[in-house]
C-alpha cells in the first residue's frame, strides 16, 4: 500500500475543509432534514423560461463560439454588460479592468495566489466567510481577526491591528471585507466607514477585497439601495479589488463571477488563471450574457429582494414565537443569513450535534471565526427552504432547546461533536 | 498611482503566461488569418442537436438542482458514468477514486497544489504540454526533461534524471505524461513502454500523471483502440493519477473533466477544489451527464476520428505539395497535432513573426520545451480550420519559408521576435 503523505506539499498538508461544504454533504445523505446550513438561492427564483428559451438559441449551432474554448478573460460581450450593471452600482470603469472568475469563489483564490505569500497576515472581519478564509490558509496566510459592530468593521480596532501585526515584522497588504449582508452576520458596513476605510488603505498602503455577492438583495423595509454603494465606488487610487457574482441573483449552478481590479493586476490575475482552468465555461458565459443584456436582471431583483424578505419575516417571527429571547441576533438587512447567538453555556458543536439527531442542520459560528471564538453562535440561512420548512425547522431547533422557558444549556463535552 | 509590483507573491510575480494562449488573442484580433495554433476541436462536429434537446428538458424547472450549488466532487451520477467510459478503456475503479474537474486543466492545477512543494523537480517529455508547465511552475516547481523516441519517453534517460536530480539533493515525485498523441508532438507511448513504467514508479516511488485528452481520436490506418490503453489500466499499486476531459469529444466550452486517483489523494484534490471555485457548472456536468448516458459518445466517436484523421491528410498532403521536403514530422497517429522540425537555421520566433505577416499563425516548438531548445519546431493543429483553410495556411506558410525549392534559412537576430 503506497503511503501518500509523504507526497503531499504543505498546502496539500494543511488543507482546510469547509465546514459548509461538509454540511452539505450531510444535507444529501439525510431524509427529511431541514437546512438551514448552506446559503442556497431559492431554484424557484431562478428565471427557468427566460435561460431555457436562450439555451435554445445558443444551442442551434449557428454559431460555434457557444461551445468552443474562448479567452481566459472572459467574453468579451459580457464583460461589456458586466460595465452595464456596474455603472448601476455607481462603479465606473473599463474593460481592462475587469474579469471573468468561475464564480466568485475563484476570484477569492486568484486574489490569494497572485497577492499573497506564505507568513502574509491578512485581515479579516470577526466573524468572517469560511470560503475566503480556506482560500487565503491554503496560500499559507495568518489570518487575523478585526471586530465588528452593528455598522461593521471597527476601524480603532482595525489600524491597531494592523500597526500591531507590522510591528511584530509581518508583511500585512490585504483587508478582506463583505460590507453588504456580511456572511455570516447580515450586518451592512455604514457608508461613513466605507469612505473612511478607503482613507485608511491609502494612508497605511492596503489594498482593500471588497466581496459582494448579496449587494442587490437588500430589504427595503429596513434599507436601501444608496446603502449598498460599494466601496469600490468612491476609490480614486486604486485600492479596492470588488468581487461579485450571478450566483444570487441568477443561478449559482451556472459559474460566473467577476472581478474588478487596476488593470496592472487584472494582467496577473488573467495569467494565473490561465493555469487554474483556462477559462470559465462558454455557455455558462453566454447564457449569462443573454439574460443581462435581454434585462431579466432589473426584472427579477424586486421578486428576491421580496421573496428574501419574506423568508426573512418568517424565520424571525418563529424563532421569537418558538424560542422567546432564547436567541439574540442583529436584524437581517439584505442577503441569507440569520446570525443566532446562544443562551450562555450552549456551545455550538453541542447543539449541532443535538439538531442533527432531529434532521436540523445549521453551520456552528465558531467555523466563521479565525480566532478560535464563535462557539456561542450559529449561522441559520433562510433562503432556500420553504416558509413551511422554515417553521418546522424552528420548530425542531426549539424542540432541541428546550424552548422560550425551558433553559437547558450544556457543557461542550456532554455530547459527541458533530463536525 | 499605487504601485502593484510590491503587492505580489512569489507566484504572483512569476507567473507564466501560456504561448498558447497568447496566439488566441493574436487570432481573436487579425481578420482572415489561418490559425494552426490552438488545439480546438472542429464546431461543426459538436453534438448541438442533442445538447439543445437536453438542454431544453434540463431547463424546464421541474429540477431545482441542475442550476443550484453542487457537491464539489461532481454531480454522482455524472461520476457513475464516467465509471463507464473508464470500464470502455479498461479501467475498474469506484466512486471514490473519481472527482470532476473544471476541464483537465483543473486537474493539473490541483495535482500542482496538493502535491508540489516549491523547489520540487517533476519530469516531463521533453517537449511537454505548455498547460501542465505553467500549472507545475506556478506552484515553484523545478521542471527536469526527459527525452523522447518515436514510440514515447525514454526510459534510460528518465531514470538516468531522476537519479541525478535526487543525489542532487532534489525531492522528484511526478513524472507528467500524455501517452496517447501527446501535445506538441503527436506521438503515441508503447505499450511495452506504459507497463515498464509502471515498475519503474514503483522501484523508484514516484507518482506518474497520465494526461489523456485525445486517447479516443486514434487514426485506424495507423493504429487502433487497443494501442490507447491507459497506463492506469495496469496500475496495481496506487502508482497513476489519471486525467481525461471532454473537450475533445462532446465540447470544451462545458468545462468538464475528470480525475482518478486513489481515495486519499482524492479526498484532497477535493478539499483544495472547495476553496478553488467550490464546484464545476451544474449545467455543464448535466449536459454532459445526459449526453454519456443517451450514448452520444459512441455516436460520435468514429466520426470525429475520421474527421480529424483526413484533416491531418489534408495538412500532411499540402504540407508535401508545398514544402517537398523542407519540413519533416514523425506521422500523427491521433490527436490535433502535426510536430514540424524547420529547416537548419530557421529559427520558430523568427519564422512566427514572417507567418504573422502573412495572417497565418502557429505555436513555436521553443514553448514545450522546459530545456531552453525546441527553437527548430513548430506545433500545426490541424483540428480546427476547414480542409480549404489548413491548404490555404499551407500556401501562407510555403510563401513564408520559400517553398520546396527555394530555402531561405534567417538567422535568429535577423527579425524582430514576435512574441
Amino acid at each position: 500500500m503506497t503511503d501518500y503523505d509523504k507526497f503531499l506539499s504543505p498546502t496539500g498538508r494543511q488543507l482546510q475543509e469547509s465546514a459548509i461544504r461538509r454540511m452539505g454533504t450531510v444535507v444529501a445523505r439525510t431524509t427529511d432534514l431541514v437546512s438551514f446550513a448552506a446559503g442556497y438561492p431559492d431554484p424557484a427564483s431562478f428565471p427557468w423560461d427566460e435561460l431555457r428559451a436562450i439555451a435554445n438559441e445558443l444551442l442551434s449551432g449557428t454559431d460555434g463560439t457557444v461551445l468552443q474554448y474562448g479567452p481566459t478573460r472572459g467574453y468579451r460581450p459580457l464583460i461589456e454588460t458586466i460595465l452595464g450593471v456596474l455603472e448601476e452600482r455607481n462603479i465606473h470603469t473599463t474593460l481592462e479592468d475587469v474579469a471573468i472568475t468561475s464564480g466568485s469563489q475563484q476570484g477569492l483564490d486568484l486574489v490569494a495566489r497572485v497577492l499573497i505569500s506564505p507568513g502574509d497576515v491578512v485581515l479579516v472581519e470577526l466573524p468572517s466567510y469560511t470560503g475566503a478564509i480556506s482560500a487565503f490558509k491554503n496560500m499559507q496566510a495568518e489570518l487575523v481577526g478585526v471586530k465588528q459592530d452593528e455598522d461593521g468593521i471597527n476601524l480603532e480596532d482595525l489600524d491597531v491591528v494592523l500597526q500591531r501585526e507590522r510591528k511584530a515584522g509581518k508583511r500585512v497588504n490585504l483587508l478582506y471585507l463583505v460590507p453588504n449582508f456580511q456572511n455570516p452576520t447580515g450586518l451592512l458596513l455604514s457608508l461613513e466607514k466605507r469612505l473612511t476605510l478607503l482613507e485608511w488603505a491609502e494612508r497605511r498602503d492596503v489594498l482593500i477585497v471588497e466581496d459582494d455577492p448579496y449587494g442587490a438583495l437588500y430589504f427595503d423595509d429596513v434599507t436601501s439601495e444608496r446603502d449598498t454603494r460599494p466601496i469600490r465606488a468612491d476609490d480614486r487610487h486604486g485600492r479596492v479589488i470588488y468581487l461579485s457574482t450571478f450566483s444570487k441573483t441568477l443561478a449559482p449552478g451556472l459559474r460566473v463571477g467577476w472581478m474588478v481590479a487596476p488593470a496592472a493586476l487584472i494582467e496577473r490575475f488573467d495569467t494565473a488563471k490561465q493555469s487554474v482552468d483556462l477559462m470559465s465555461g462558454s455557455l455558462d458565459q453566454r447564457l449569462v450574457h443573454e439574460a443581462v443584456r435581454r434585462g431579466v436582471l432589473p426584472k427579477l431583483a424586486p421578486g428576491l429582494r421580496e421573496l428574501y424578505r419574506r423568508k426573512r419575516d418568517v424565520m424571525e417571527g418563529a424563532l421569537r414565537r418558538e424560542l422567546g429571547d432564547r436567541l439574540t441576533w442583529p436584524a437581517p438587512k439584505g442577503g441569507f443569513f440569520l446570525w443566532a447567538t446562544l443562551p450562555d453555556g450552549v456551545d455550538d458543536n453541542t447543539l449541532l450535534a443535538r439538531a442533527l439527531e432531529q434532521r436540523l442542520v445549521f453551520v456552528i459560528g465558531s467555523a466563521f471565526y479565525v480566532n478560535g471564538t464563535g462557539h456561542n453562535r450559529i449561522r441559520l440561512s433562510f433562503s432556500a427552504p420553504s416558509a413551511e420548512r422554515i417553521e418546522e425547522g424552528v420548530r425542531r431547533l426549539a424542540g432541541v432547546m428546550g424552548g422560550p422557558d425551558k433553559v437547558r444549556p450544556t457543557g461542550r463535552a456532554s455530547l459527541p461533536v458533530a463536525t
